[in-house]
């Protein structure tokens, strides 16, 4: 499956984290929980330059974030595909992310790209090309 | 870290649902939602014999869960470790499983091996070896 259908894009929008998983460099599935933005049929993630899932990322190029509510029946699925990170042209897409972290109606005014460096501020951007392990959407 | 300390006892058993991954035969990390259950240091889990995480947990013996709470600031933490499939003496863990799934105070009455192995279900152990992205715990 592969499709964003609507109930799909409910689930993502509604939510605001998902754990997300990268391949480490010792092959083995690494997890942690992260803050989302969607755009479209990318999804966005605000982290560190130094952190492990960007060194995966700029190692392995893919990713997933599985997204679930959080009443039963825990409505879920997985959203993987070719991720990448940007370091230019990044603010308005890092405000995004900050708005979901905040929960404000608005994004905040964007930060220009030496800002973000300065602070060590990377975009890792996935696009959703898979679709798996959708239950009660 | 590795040790389970009381706050890391309290998110898990606060919460029953978390997003486990294996390592797909193609060497991706897949992901999807499952309840658990704590039993000491080990994390249980009620799933099918056919379902593909069985597959990986059979061929590769490692699994992990990440489990987070509802609220910000969303306190989570990822525990992985030796994994196997347990297909015998696996209705008092499979009880416990369903415990969580339905919310009783007391576990069901535990079902024979048999029964279990009738409709498909076996028992994923794993045993919390490392504990990492602990995160407002």
């Amino acid at each position: 499956m592969s499709e964003l259908t609507p109930e799909l894009e409910q689930l993502l929008d509604g939510n605001r984290i998902g754990v997300i998983a990268t391949r480490a460099a010792d092959g083995q599935p690494r997890q942690s929980v992260v803050y989302y933005a969607r755009h479209g049929d990318r999804l966005l993630v605000s982290t560190l330059a130094d952190r492990l899932k960007t060194k995966d990322v700029l190692r392995e190029g893919r990713a997933s974030i599985c997204v679930h509510g959080h009443e039963q029946p825990y409505p879920s699925a997985v959203f993987s595909g070719p991720a990448e990170i940007r370091t230019t042209g990044i603010g308005p897409d890092t405000a995004l992310v900050m708005q979901r972290v905040s929960g404000a109606d608005q994004p905040p005014e964007p930060q220009t790209d030496e800002a973000l460096a300065g602070v060590g501020r990377v975009l890792l951007d996935i696009r959703i090309e898979r679709i798996s392990a959708v239950s009660h959407v």
